[in-house]
């Protein structure tokens, strides 16, 4: 049959769209086949990619419907660094040294004077009670949204002791690019740390692409109140929740109401949130990132008094849990300045 | 300028597929043209789509981002009935009853014997006291998986006593629509309840739309355990947190993280949700649903033991909430059978 010539000019036009279509998609895929650039060509990015491809394909006879693709991420030491103490206390530090002028008791009074003499040895021996109450006295006492701007300008401006940079770009260029390809791939991300919550949520979402509500932290309790100029969310010197061992889980159920398929930690803190998320049916994916590169960032685990790996480097291989050799897998640490 | 007959053609074809695409998109507009088919033309209405409006319009000067589009609404009177008694306090008088052969000691023991002679006078005397007595016994002791299948089992069997219906049933058509209006502008819907969290969590996604993480409520404590067949959470008879009146700001502060900029009540115990909500910069809304029909549901507002709104009906007007009166302001109340 003889086209009339529009006909046939649109029959090529046709023809000349569904090339310039194949070639486009065919470019994206090109593009789009290495989700994890900054990780190494080998078994730790293998089996992440294999577990994604598990439970998305629609083939698949392990797909996972989209709504239960929980993924759940550990902060300190997964997503950010937590050397040479968790950014966290190092805040708490700074802030103590901002209130001290308001409070002349502590220049003899512990902890706090270890804190202004710059005596590591005595911040020690004070030991968690002593901690504690370093955060109350740095963390509580103000509105929920005086403590944000309080952190936000502390972001903005501490830089870490040993990179020089602000602590928000000390996190993982090889996370961040996983934490992208899982929401791409239909995942909901959540924060599951043993970090306060409220220290995390004003920047999380800028740096992580994880908004606040899906975050879950340790806490202090909060009051609300209504003052003269309207109604107030107070902080209270009590502690509220911790999320760390087998509190993660608690959280988790907490917060989220269902268990994750894919969790991610780096130290025994994560233990329970890792057999939690990886003893349910179906595939499941658990990974620790085990720090292994004193050069580019620092190399410890089962001695270490931040971060310890210890019991989970042991159950790992027995749960197939994939364990994340830093130094190998990473081609860099780092986004670039 | 003389066109070629195939540039002519495509000339014709494209402004026939403009004229298409304009038919389809104002035909579209017009089937969309009524969002909630269910309220009557009111001034009610009128305010909700207007606020819906001015938060979404791209040139709105009031647009608000998606991310901050945060609605929060109450569930007991306010998505389903909360008569002749909140739902999950039938839910427990049931389980009460199914347990009562393994607690012989329930026969003679107040307030389960009240429960089991169904002596309404003696459960009211044993007060709050009593209460969280009967939740404890019959929402504790199991673990969070068993207790979800527990509520499933209820919510497919139960009835409710006047309307013969299963109690998801008898949630309410308009607040249906508003909750799916809300979400088609890119509103993020929140439950912030009174009521237990895992007593709404394993059917709201069915039937509201809200996945469990966007669930906020009371809860027990939850401890992890490892047992010869896994991990489990068990569920503890000990109070967490109540998310009711102070408490549900305090709620949403730390399961969202951000202030809403809608509020959605019907009670006394929403006022501080109401306030925190709309004291926030910027566009606000809040809405109260003031149940006036005795003859489709009830009608009751100050002197309710179940809902009681008092406070907050003479708050609404000086506080600019929009007071909903269901008899008026409703077509239907439930969807159909």
């Amino acid at each position: 049959m003889r086209l009339p010539l529009s006909e046939h000019f649109i029959g090529l036009t046709g023809r000349w769209l569904l090339a310039a279509c194949l070639y486009l998609s065919v470019h994206t895929v090109a593009a789009a086949a290495d989700p994890l650039p900054s990780w190494t060509d080998g078994a730790s990015k293998r089996a992440i990619i294999a577990f994604v491809q598990q439970v998305t394909e629609p083939r698949s006879p392990d797909v996972v419907a989209a709504d239960d693709r929980i993924a759940v991420f550990d902060n300190d030491g997964c997503l950010w660094s937590e050397k040479p103490a968790y950014f966290q206390l190092l805040f708490a530090i700074d802030r103590i040294r901002a209130l001290a002028p308001q409070h002349p008791e502590w220049k003899t009074r512990q902890p706090f004077k270890a804190v202004l003499d710059n005596d590591i040895d005595a911040l020690a021996e004070s030991g968690e009670h002593g901690l504690l109450e370093l955060v109350m006295a740095s963390h509580a006492g103000m509105t929920t949204t005086e403590f944000e701007q309080i952190v936000q300008t502390w972001l903005a401006t501490a830089r870490h002791p040993r990179f020089k940079r602000l602590y928000t770009d000390l996190v993982y260029q090889p996370m961040l690019e996983l934490l992208g390809y899982l929401r791409a791939n239909g995942f909901k991300t959540f924060i599951v740390s043993g970090g306060g919550i409220e220290f995390m949520r004003p920047w999380v979402e800028a740096v992580y692409g994880i908004p606040p509500e899906q975050v879950i932290g340790s806490s202090i309790k909060v009051k609300y109140e209504m003052r003269d100029d309207g109604p107030a969310l107070v902080r209270l010197p009590e502690i509220d929740f911790i999320d760390d061992k087998a509190g993660k889980p608690v959280g988790i159920h907490k917060f989220i109401g269902r268990r994750p398929i894919a969790a991610f930690g780096n130290s025994d803190g994560d233990r329970e949130m890792l057999q939690w998320t990886t003893a349910g049916d179906g595939p499941r994916f658990g990974l620790v990132v085990h720090h292994t590169d004193a050069q580019r960032e620092y190399a410890y685990d089962r001695k270490s008094h931040v971060g310890k790996l210890d019991k989970v480097l042991d159950e790992a291989a027995g749960a197939g849990w994939v364990v994340v050799d830093m130094k190998r897998d990473w081609k860099t640490i780092y986004p670039e300045e």
